[in-house]
């Protein structure tokens, strides 16, 4: 069996995300567990070229890697003709022109979400990279945490009968700074700096609804500031300006409602930091990350309002979980291996830039929705 | 000790939830109690005359309870010089001509929410009081639910710090009436009728969010029909026509976001068929009907985003109960002996026909919002 | 509202069963509850004779009831020209020589199972019955235990998708009579007095099987006789003639496969005394007298045999109940209601000697397998 | 203390019962404990050749073992004068060819069951062992169950008193391979291919009942394919043309009745994916694969019908587990300690080829009485 090399230049991985999820999860396990089989009888190897403006964590992150190839220089990395991949995991506000020299170079496309600030751009990104040629793809990792690959597998079953509604929490308490550390970096909640909740997770939303239920109609969003007020990583105080919450409800195809709330000002009382509730007409599930729990309508109980005593029935007892009977494999690395084989041998993948865009679309829809104070339609992609 | 008679005219208390909640549970008990004390020594001591259409009825209620008055003219009563207090509990429809005669008799007021069907029904009455010179009050139990007033009692003790946001979730599944009966009446999905849970429900958000957090400022609600066919009483399938679910945000002064979700084609996950949870800089609770739940921000954990591994940590572990230090009496006779005390002896009563408005007008610019597909904003009452 | 008297002879009540079910739980508390409603708007009030052997113990049960008519003869019922129905619950063999009298006096017949001895008889009432045009019925109470309706709701829900097959297991331990009293008669051990647990159950799992999974087309069974010596109410041993155990599996319409286990030696490790085991392709459940627990197949876990751990897994926490959203009356009440209401309003009426000719046959069909080693065909009824 | 040699040639290891269960647990786990002590004071060390047709799968596993000698000529073993053992786990169908070659070498035969496709078939392999006079034996793991072991301990303590019957119920659900991967081979469920949970089970059942209870006499067997299409492990829909669920009836010397259903299409509501449960007059016992538990007749509750009420007594809790006092090693490699010690030593062995016979016998009558439906009895072997 022989081995074929696939070189890609690795944007912006200095940071958490990038450094354990993408590089040790995804590529380096890759590498480690020999590469990824291909149709022909092949092994395909990920060859990691680290792209950054520091060469000081560069250095540090070749060493904690045994990576040996690296540099500060965008263009030297794109000029070498192997590199076959650019990967972009930069902060977003410098994504649009690095993933455009990365087409102008000829190279595929794999990048974070959000792909741009706008969805102008958003969508000037797609257009380039089809126009170009390349094969092009956006993170969409939370479609690939167990508790919502287990959603899909019942959504596909047909155990919902016809789904009525979703209910999603997301969210927990980000610290102020003050008396303790705040667990989340100080930009995420200074609008100037690309921050806020909205911003964020939309992104998220629209592939998860997109994706699991129906295309995403239309959005109605409130966001808040509900801390205005925060202490940064170096103990000074600063205006916190971008929304710390966002309340909001869209309409999707098929008449479905989803209702998702979206807070880091918000104590959890949930199974999880993100929880989806799918009611349907046969069944209903709870899905966390991990786990699934559902009801089936055999199983619902017919309950009647009484004030006068204290329930004493569990409600939490009616659900059953959705047991693990496969082995789910981290969500990035998933995702890489089929936008690798997707590069090497044609495979479909179907999160390209322009569904990327989409998610771009929802944030700025939900921003304009907070603003107007009104229902914003989203217009076909 | 003197006994005070009160006599009470009580209109349409055949039904459910006023031959319970009303008669048996509140102005029964009152008289098995031996009444209510007052201040200068004397017991206020209720005598009732039961008011109905249904003569059958009226005789198997009296029967049933002991009592010797009933009249299917309410002429008759309201020309009783010795009652002094309305009550009425007959269907919406019916309220506003019945109260309004009982004003114009002299008689104070007492009656169910909504007290009319349109706003401008309600100020009405609430004026014609007003002018009358007639005490009047409107029923609101939820505010006297243990669980709501352990909730109160928090906000009294300023154990929120500043309040943020309140989440509510109210609703059960209500069976669609083909394979199991359903446990509501059929009249409750079909807005011909007066049906939808907008108009049953937004009444009571508005007045446990006006005395538990703050004014309620505006609304943007989406009203659905998740399930448009249901069979009825006798077997019927009919076209469910009102809204069944409703999702709803609002603004209350101050800044504080409320979000609520009422509906009856939801599956329970959670600890009660209602569930408040107020997020303030401090701490948070979760209250349902009986229970109350608070995390201080000492106890707040600081969860990180991990989708690698399941969640060890048991959310729900970090909460703890409020203690029920107090005994809670049913919370419709804690509001009855309220109300007769602010007839016998004018002490203060909150709860008035012009507070009640306030619930009408609530609901009416929720299913305003609906139809515009925006915020609307309420008037000053 | 007006009363209509309907007037029942009650033969063979004396007996633990008759006096229990059919006359305290049914036409008793039917009684009790002020008659039956019809949809003419009067009711329908049952008047008993009782009739029996012993004047001793039909004095005692008339006390005991407050019941005043009763008599030894059967012709003296008979020729009572009020009297509508004929029930009819004397021990087998008698059975069949007094339905047929009574259905030559013109009136209606109702009867516990087997209806007769042999299916040859069995037949012949209801022939008999049918060309005099007097309406008919055989008691087949198991079909309203709790656990059996909620598995029928289960099947008519479509929650099983296609039904595999049916594992029923049914039994206990009799005791032999020496060292502790059996708790059953002694006759249900001598195949000469028409004991055996074959003609005891076969007769059951025939109308079960019918009317829960699909009419029964072929039945083979192993009988035995596993304690041969007992001892009887008098303390003398004898001779166990009759089968207390059958291993049987029958073929049901669509190809579903069922296997039954009856026996009086064996020790339970069940929920319950008869326990139904349903799998189909979407979801399975077990089903007791009252309770019944489904697995849909989102959550039936994915066993891999290793024999060299301990199961750590607990197979009875991946089952859920049904909730007991219904009030069960009493089985032989209900199936009672319904008789009268056949016989008073014309409403259709499933369960007739037809029918429990069908329960005859199988028990011969039993028997017949046992004798001949081999499936035995069920011919059309 | 002199180390003795014996060398045995593994064919048909690469698979994963017989790489995990033969070579790790069994073998290599007999040379990690230092080898078999014998009566005169040697330890007899095995010492081990891989044959098998492919070199990259035996090259993988002799880097996995750590053993050096291997190959993919079965001739070569076979004339290596020092091999004394021939150990057979390949597919069934290539068994007898292998066998009979190694019979005519000269070696002793141990060897996975089946041990042939037919009874003609396994019969000629035991004679030509028996002419050969070389040791041979078959392996019967489910007798060393650590469950099945506490119940043989049971039986030969006289627990049970006089055995009347045994209930076995084998399987859980096998995934379709549509929306979940099966967690077993394909070919299990193809005819064609050796499938079908007769030919699997059966042989088991035959040594079991043998073993532990007492001579199989005679059959009645049902078999069923109740899932017809199924998904293969390329994603591939086939034809299910093997019976994947088995209802049937042995009768065993001494008038014992053993109900065994076996079934890939059944949900587990049991102890473990095998339990038998045994009724004597003096006491039960179920066994699962790790545990037995046991109720004497002392402990027996006196049930009565009584379908008015729902049960509250739990029949489980009638039962008392018979506890771990003895450490149970593997079974594959008690049973290869027990062969090993039959051929240095000459210690008797009971689980010869023609103990391995009775097994096809059981499963060709098997498959012979669903044809005929009728009892098939078994010839002395």
């Amino acid at each position: 069996m022989q081995n074929r090399i696939i070189k890609i230049a690795m944007n912006g991985v200095t940071g958490r995300m990038g450094r354990i999820q993408h590089l040790h999860r995804s590529l380096l396990a890759i590498r480690n567990q020999g590469g990824i089989p291909l149709r022909n009888g092949e092994t395909l190897r990920p060859e990691l070229v680290l792209v950054g403006r520091s060469e000081t964590r560069l250095r540090a992150l070749a060493a904690e890697t045994g990576l040996t190839h690296w540099t500060t220089h965008l263009d030297e990395a794109l000029s070498d003709p192997d590199v076959q991949i650019y990967f972009d995991a930069q902060v977003t506000s410098e994504r649009a022109a690095a993933v455009k020299a990365a087409i102008a170079a000829g190279k595929h496309i794999y990048c974070e979400k959000p792909i741009a600030s706008d969805l102008r751009t958003a969508l000037e990104l797609a257009d380039l990279a089809g126009k170009a040629g390349v094969k092009n793809g956006v993170v969409q990792d939370k479609l690939f945490l167990p508790g919502l690959r287990k959603l899909r597998a019942l959504v596909e079953n047909g155990f919902f009968g016809r789904i009525l509604s979703v209910r999603g929490e997301f969210g927990y308490w980000v610290f102020e700074g003050d008396w303790q550390e705040a667990q989340r970096p100080s930009w995420n909640y200074r609008a100037e700096d690309g921050g806020g909740v909205i911003v964020d997770m939309f992104c998220h939303w629209r592939y998860v609804l997109d994706n699991l239920f129906g295309p995403v109609r239309s959005v109605c969003a409130l966001g808040a500031t509900h801390i205005p007020q925060r202490v940064d990583e170096n103990g000074k105080t600063y205006a916190a300006t971008a929304d710390d919450a966002a309340y909001a409800i869209f309409e999707l195809e098929g008449g479905i409602v989803a209702q998702m709330n979206s807070s880091w000002c918000v104590r959890v009382y949930r199974d999880d930091l993100l929880t989806l509730q799918v009611d349907g007409t046969h069944g209903s599930a709870i899905a966390g990350l991990h786990s699934c729990k559902v009801q089936h309508r055999v199983n619902t109980p017919k309950p009647v309002w009484n004030p006068d005593l204290p329930s004493t029935h569990s409600f939490f007892a009616d659900w059953l979980d959705v047991p693990d009977n496969n082995k789910f494999d981290n969500g990035f690395k998933v995702q890489w291996e089929q936008f690798l084989r997707h590069v090497a041998e044609d495979l479909p993948f179907k999160f390209t830039l322009r569904e990327g865009a989409k998610g771009v679309q929802l944030a700025e829809a939900g921003l304009e929705s907070w603003r107007q104070r009104r229902w914003i339609e989203l217009a076909q992609i």
